[in-house]
């Protein structure tokens, strides 16, 4: 931590703050300049707050120096993390991973349909949501358990894996059996005690940036779970609140070479939520992959006018195949490939 | 709901529309203009989304024309929902309601200190966390149970009400015996899952404005707690997430008359989080009521330079009684008392 | 300036950077910690870019650890700015200054009537448009040069002063013989070439926020005004754009304590454009005077539900006077008051 | 327009609203529900403002149904705006236009340096500030007149198109020698004044989004040029304020397929100012692209660690080179071309 002193600071002010930064464990270094006094803290001590420095009589400002994030940092594992489901699919490695289905499971047959357009489209994951987090009490709320079932039966049926939300710690003994992948929705990036719980889980997590969260908020957030011993995590940009409301939300695409850079985790993106609009969901995929996306999500329905939730960001079946096809010709110009 | 079309609508665009409002259970008003058709759809289908409207082909823009909202209302209670506490201290009545204590229940010296220095102030209610909400899994996560347990005894001692922040469903049991008010941070306030269940406790809850929640949100948020049969609601006004860094957040007074507005529940404001900076909380507290806050949520530390967190927007106890002074002088200017 | 090395930079690395600051006039330094080094730069460089080394290989970040702003500094005037006008209104004193006013000129009689109203009220300046920004083309654009005339004729009939904006270079000479302070708007507050030539005059100039001006860009933007010599200077908070839709913007309250702890000039605030809705601008002005501003800026309308722009948001004449009232309780609270 | 009344609206409060719908200019359509009474304002008035009938008594929210600029419209132009350069470069075309070259110009010596680079990498325009909009009085601030002399010479030495940026209404006349596209920055976005004067120019016009402009005042400001006879106007996304500050913008990519879906006129991407960090410059030009942008402004310099602005996200000559061929593969992917 470095502690930036006001030109006006007394010597009594000065001392309290080396005090305290001794006090937290820091080894205190000392500049005298003509215009100001700057304190250098060296050391890691377990838990501090800058803030707490930043209000002390004198001071200018302070600054934290070191990330408060340590697994989670791309230093931790320079080669970056691969994730290889169990019938093969690896996920962080040179092919691009698409998760594509319904934003709800809303019977059987919508369900079946959806699995197989996405297989033939070329997708590795089912998605689609038994429970379901609705900013309402009065919206459609998912389908629950049957849906954790009719999601495994049609996925096995067709050699899909599957990817759905977990929106509370009690949920995650009931899905174990029947998913591949835990989603963590964006609503939920601060929820700190379902992560810690999927810390302790031994399946792979996606987890979606919060609508607000900032790039160190979610390497914060992937360190509670990576934390608890589950390193199969990946990483998701959906699309954050800004002032702007034409687009559903906007979709930060600079996260994603930023995260590549900052951790070893996979970054994957969802271009459904990310802008809000069917016909516009194919140019941010490509942008998202152009970008160095590691995979995509996103919703597709065999009948999106007649969904039961999020209908106008879910692509019509052909919409789907004919980005797969565009996303295998740019693929290889950011060096990677698509099945 | 009503839906715009475009100039160059086709006919057979206007019939899509009117086929899919109807499918929905909508009465269909057209009125064609010289340069465009307005649909306007009467009636209350239980559940639609109006973007699913927009994307349709020919259509210009759709509108919901209802609030979804219905229990958190202002004409569901046009005179004002008021709380009674166990010992006659009501919130949502003339009385402005103080509510003050440290981040974290600490130790029994700490905490016992504290309520001693709050009721003396004047405040009703002794806040403190038992279970914090920590960004980075490396901090201080609160003393649990324990802490429950002296916050009990100490207002029990002192005579003052006690709010605490639950964080997940399994807690709500757990904190029944020992607390007047559960608090729902911001951090949850989408959490709708420990929404519902709060809406199915007999006990108060004090919500917080999600950081970057909208006023819509925050009514749909408390509609899942009073659509559980939990009208003793208080919602809370906390800073929101803006481009702007200097404070900690951006406090939305603004939210303080809208919400007066547009619900009967009482409204409530947190300016040591709003702004985060110490010496700033009680300008943006005497602004709160100014503005029309029926109580304040406030963090004040007997050291805290020494706090185990967010010291730096707590105030010293002499800061907290210097302001309820304040306070009462500038009640009368907005028909209000302090105590 | 303080820059601080990645754990893992090298010898190399940190000679580059140390280079870099000795060319830009920079002593530097040295701290070498376990975990990484720390380099302190001592001295104030005519101007340096923080960014440039944020970016320069094993560099973890880098901090500007002196005020970008001179002139502008609380330190430069430790005892406040104040405003002496010539008919003796002092702003920036003990007592509140409030200027009220339509949103523009529209005719003798609608701005007669509203200077009347505006003295009778309590007033010191009357406020009106006569050149309008306006975001569309096909808008009101302002009665020009004969809504300048108007203005003086009807202040000088009841002697107020008068505030209105200027837009552009060339209206500096035409309204000096009109006005007796310049309004430099929030969309101007970055327009560098007419803040500079605002230097060059010798008569008060009120600047607003910028609709996402960071509180240190717009002491920047003040410091252009004050370098050219021109130290009347009157700050304004307006409102800045967030997320939230239901204001017309998100009135920064928390920006009033903030910059007069950062700047010995005067703060105003402008509930009309924070807030954008007549009923509430009451309770934002009144808020605004409790967190600390030194004048409001409102407007007001003979009949608002007839105003050529920004009806929605101006009051009623009965409203302003009812206001003033309120105020001229509410500044003794703060040690203020109100004429 | 259309007025939704709410469910308790007096027939007192119908009429007032229609009784100024008339005032304005519509034709009212009356549609009575059981729970609320809609008005749809038919007709096209001069001007009005939607926010006036949202304070009306008795009105629940009023909407306005048609966009409030026409010449920016897709519709207006359903082909899309080519612009043809005196070279014969044509801008809004097949080919995607690059415009690349230092923020500031320097000095002969690098802007002919900059101007080669640029040339053999293959892109059309070199860009260069000579008057530079510096948030800080004490920053560079450009070489003016000199600057624009050097521009010349060096475009017309290498074959390249100049665009530089113009601040205000003087510098027009004085540019208009040298140059072959006007750039309007972010910061002059809403400068009104200015964007009437260029929309009076025969010669084309790049005008970048405002930092917090909507995507519809940006078309609102489209309109101020092109009501005045310039047609020849390109839309420029370069990232936007939000809450993330690793950053310098968060590059709103989605706002391409939007504008590109509702005006007619080219839609460029400034990727250097919309991430700020120099190696993440070629993954956000990729994604434009990818996302359907026309063209690219970047900012390269010979000599980065050393420029006098902008260093951190200039380009090394040789990045710019690579991201060119990359460029080169990837356009056909969207059916485009690069030089």
């Amino acid at each position: 931590m470095i502690v930036a002193m006001q030109g006006i600071a007394t010597e009594e002010n000065i001392q309290q703050v080396i005090e305290r930064m001794v006090e937290l464990g820091f080894n205190v270094h000392r500049t005298t300049g003509a215009s100001q006094t700057i304190l250098a803290g060296v050391g890691t001590p377990d838990h501090f707050e800058v803030a707490e420095f930043k209000v002390l009589p004198g001071v200018h400002d302070a600054y934290r120096i070191s990330s408060p994030y340590k697994l989670a940092g791309r230093s931790f594992r320079p080669e970056g993390t691969k994730i290889t489901f169990p019938n093969g699919v690896v996920v962080g490695g040179q092919e691009i991973t698409i998760m594509a289905g319904p934003c709800s499971v809303e019977s059987r047959e919508q369900i079946l349909t959806s699995a197989k357009i996405v297989k033939a489209a070329g997708a590795q994951f089912l998605r689609g949501g038994a429970f379901k987090p609705r900013s309402s009490p009065y919206s459609f709320q998912g389908m629950g358990l049957e849906g954790l079932k009719l999601l495994r039966e049609v996925s096995d049926a067709t050699g899909l894996l599957v990817i759905t939300e977990v929106m509370e710690i009690s949920q995650i003994e009931l899905m174990l059996p029947y998913i591949d992948c835990f989603q963590v929705g964006a609503r939920n990036m601060q929820n700190f005690n379902l992560l810690r719980e999927l810390g302790h889980v031994r399946k792979p997590v996606l987890m979606k940036r919060g609508i607000s969260a900032t790039i160190e908020e979610v390497l914060l957030s992937a360190e509670y779970i990576l934390s608890g011993g589950n390193y199969d995590l990946i990483l998701c940009e959906r699309g954050i609140r800004t002032y702007e409301t034409y687009t559903r939300n906007t979709m930060d695409i600079s996260a994603i070479p930023v995260l590549k850079k900052l951790t070893h985790l996979p970054v994957f993106a969802d271009p459904s939520h990310g802008i809000g609009i069917r016909d516009m969901v194919a140019p941010m995929a490509l942008a998202s992959v152009a970008a160095g996306a590691d995979g995509l999500l996103m919703e597709m329905h065999p009948n999106p006018d007649k969904a039961m939730s999020d209908g106008a960001q879910s692509l019509y079946p052909q919409q789907l195949q004919d980005l797969i096809a565009k996303l295998r010709l740019l693929a290889p110009v950011v060096e990677r490939t698509v099945a």
